[in-house]
């Protein structure tokens, strides 16, 4: 299939951060073959024409739990003990695969509409997670979840080496499988160690939560005597490609380490906020030279998957936190959104920018809606006033997942329909036992 | 004209924040005349069918400098000086009425699209954007600004009570005039009290800037010796009715002082950020008893005007700061989008929730789009969810303003083309002069 899109801004994300007017993106392939001018010999099976949008690298999603659609709107407002264990945790105890199925296929429908064209996943049931990857068409890096409560620890392990096995490179290519590994303080070194050996002998990567919250620090200093960044790096995980998420609370000497090991540190503003976290220091890890990402976090401390909102933030918070209003320009933030999320998943050399040989993982924003005007600078708005809404279509491998607006590969109304039976059914059961 | 909406989920923001599932509102002569149930005998001239929509009341901008819609992604990432002097004031000296009444009618345009039914606006040539008020159908209070700058603090005055003169009470009620003191920084303390005497001979409010950096604070108590929000009190402004933007560092005993007077603050979470001031002490205000409210800012720090940002930021920002999950819950925030920002603006007994009696100023979202399943809270889901391009309709005064995404009184293709060409022509002589 031979795709050309005509007319568009195009902003690449490429090493110069080059925009390119009024230009035109041949796909082949699944494939980026030119970029700029396309040769009038390309005979394309299909034009889009993108006069008036703006074609920027589809979105990388970096960090979210996307089965928990189910929760969005359900438990807010609350701390984090009483948020999981009141509220999440006694829904979560009845979970099936079923809802699995309708919570991840209405979460990737929003991820598409909204534009990532790429997420990095951990939860439960991470087959089902995997089956909606492939039929929806988007690209993904999952995890099964490593978790070592309730004796389960061993029975997790088998689910992510088998779900691993089975779904690594699987559907074209699209699916990467990671290990994911909870946190420090829901698996213990043994355990983690356990799970390097697993993710290294397999030549993948780690995805885990990260100093996301005071308590973390102050217990693993209690515990092993050392930070949770410092007890990680001691038990070898960083010698994995590992993305991690929040790293909120992270001292100087943690930063140090976080970048020698050149750890990917995922910011998740709207989460860290929403559970009363705090403010990830993005500016000090990206003077160390850390690769930083942008993750939503799961709908039910977010509460939704939308990572224009995540670019707002991590543009605006970091300026207030540090007084400094140069601070995360525009131009960073969108490669936060974009190439470094590829990069922390181990995919800079595929997607994230719109280089000729890379995957075709695009999309178009029309700028011809009224918060585009006057346009003085296309990456600012990005940055400031774009919405998730103004997404119109999507490409992930050459695909067109979204054309204008109209999804090609989910079915809106029994997604919703369907997951709205299922988180009625979690809550139900949940209040009953 | 009567109208009748019927299947609606409403969210009232009255005093007992009641909610009423598939409920009807009847509309008659402007006003709200029933809610929940309509009787039979109602016999409306037109019916809106808001099945699967919630209705809420207008959201309410209290603070904003609309024609500034020009700027939009102009002067990014830049601290406060530069941005004000190499930026915007080099483009501000070039200002006409035409540019005036284009930015105002780009900006109120993007207004009503995002479901804000009153806002209050301070500016240069407010004629101009009363017209645009008037003749677009949309509510608000507007300022002509006051500034003590190039010996012109006169003229401003002139124009402010003329303007006050001309425009208080018109557009069937729609627009009231309030003084627009810039800050305590650029109008000095006999400017500050002819205002206030003005202001108070016309028994009509004062929309002003303050306590919005520490610089701010800094240069009053050096040159006064005292905090700003002191100073504004000694200067005894507070006894008019008194809508203070920002108010970022304010003490206690400025705090108390606010709670004092009665003094409303506007809370700007964007351009807080943006402008790197930092968090306003939204909690702390709120227990003393303060009313706050939300405001957009002007698009050249925020870069839009879309208030539903402005909520989820006023959820979120503070629970972070305080490190508290439970601060600013959902029905606090909605609360301030609504029913506060009336308050801040003299109109409480007339907008900000619906009541039967109240003018009908309301807006009905699409909550069938997948960000709003599965619906556990429709109040989280405006905290948490929702998107401004999910407002399908708004009414103001009893008006259609949109139906089902259709502006009924602005041209939209018109007025992005020529805000467009006035905001170029103001960069171009900026450049050149």
């Amino acid at each position: 299939m031979k795709i050309l899109i005509k007319n568009a801004l195009i902003l690449t994300v490429n090493q110069q951060n080059e925009v390119l007017g009024n230009a035109d993106i041949a796909i082949d392939n699944g494939c980026l073959q030119a970029i700029g001018k396309v040769s009038d010999n390309f005979e394309a099976d299909k034009v889009l024409d993108a006069t008036k949008q703006i074609a920027l690298p589809g979105l990388v999603n970096a960090h979210t739990h996307i089965p928990m659609a189910l929760f969005r709107n359900y438990a807010d407002d609350l701390p984090f003990w009483p948020w999981l264990l009141e509220k999440i945790k006694p829904a979560e105890d009845h979970l099936s695969a079923e809802h699995v199925c309708w919570g991840a296929k209405l979460g990737v429908l929003e991820l598409i509409q909204s534009g990532v064209t790429c997420f990095s996943d951990m939860y439960f049931y991470m087959g089902e997670v995997a089956n909606v990857v492939k039929e929806s068409g988007i690209r993904a890096c999952l995890s099964g979840v490593l978790l070592e409560v309730d004796d389960l620890g061993p029975t997790f392990m088998k689910e992510a080496i088998d779900f691993h096995d089975s779904w690594h490179g699987k559907a074209d290519g699209r699916i990467n499988a990671f290990f994911g590994p909870h946190s420090m303080y829901l698996c213990g070194p043994e355990y983690l160690r356990e799970t390097t050996a697993e993710a290294r002998k397999r030549k993948t990567g780690i995805h885990i939560h990260l100093a996301e919250s005071r308590q973390e620090v102050a217990d693993s200093n209690e515990k092993y005597g050392k930070s949770p960044v410092q007890h990680l790096a001691d038990l070898g995980i960083f010698e994995c490609l590992t993305a991690a998420a929040h790293c909120v609370h992270v001292s100087s000497e943690d930063i140090e380490l976080l970048a020698k090991h050149k750890v990917n540190v995922i910011n998740n503003p709207t989460s860290n906020m929403k559970l009363a976290n705090g403010f990830a220091p993005v500016d000090a890890l990206l003077t160390r030279g850390v690769n930083v990402a942008l993750g939503t976090d799961g709908s039910a401390s977010n509460n939704n998957v939308n990572l224009f909102e995540e670019i707002h933030l991590a543009a605006l918070v970091n300026k207030a936190v540090n007084e400094d209003a140069e601070s995360i320009p525009a131009q960073q933030v969108l490669r936060m959104a974009t190439i470094n999320g590829a990069k922390a998943l181990g995919l800079e050399n595929e997607i994230g920018s719109l280089e000729v040989g890379k995957r075709a993982d695009l999309i178009l924003l029309d700028a011809s809606k009224p918060h585009y005007f006057p346009h003085h600078n296309p990456v600012s708005s990005i940055a400031y006033s774009a919405q998730a809404a103004d997404v119109s279509t999507v490409l992930v491998n050459g695909k067109v997942l979204m054309e204008n607006y109209e999804l090609k590969t989910i079915d809106v109304e029994e997604t919703v329909r369907e997951a709205e039976r299922m988180a009625f059914d979690l809550v139900s059961r949940a209040k009953e036992s």
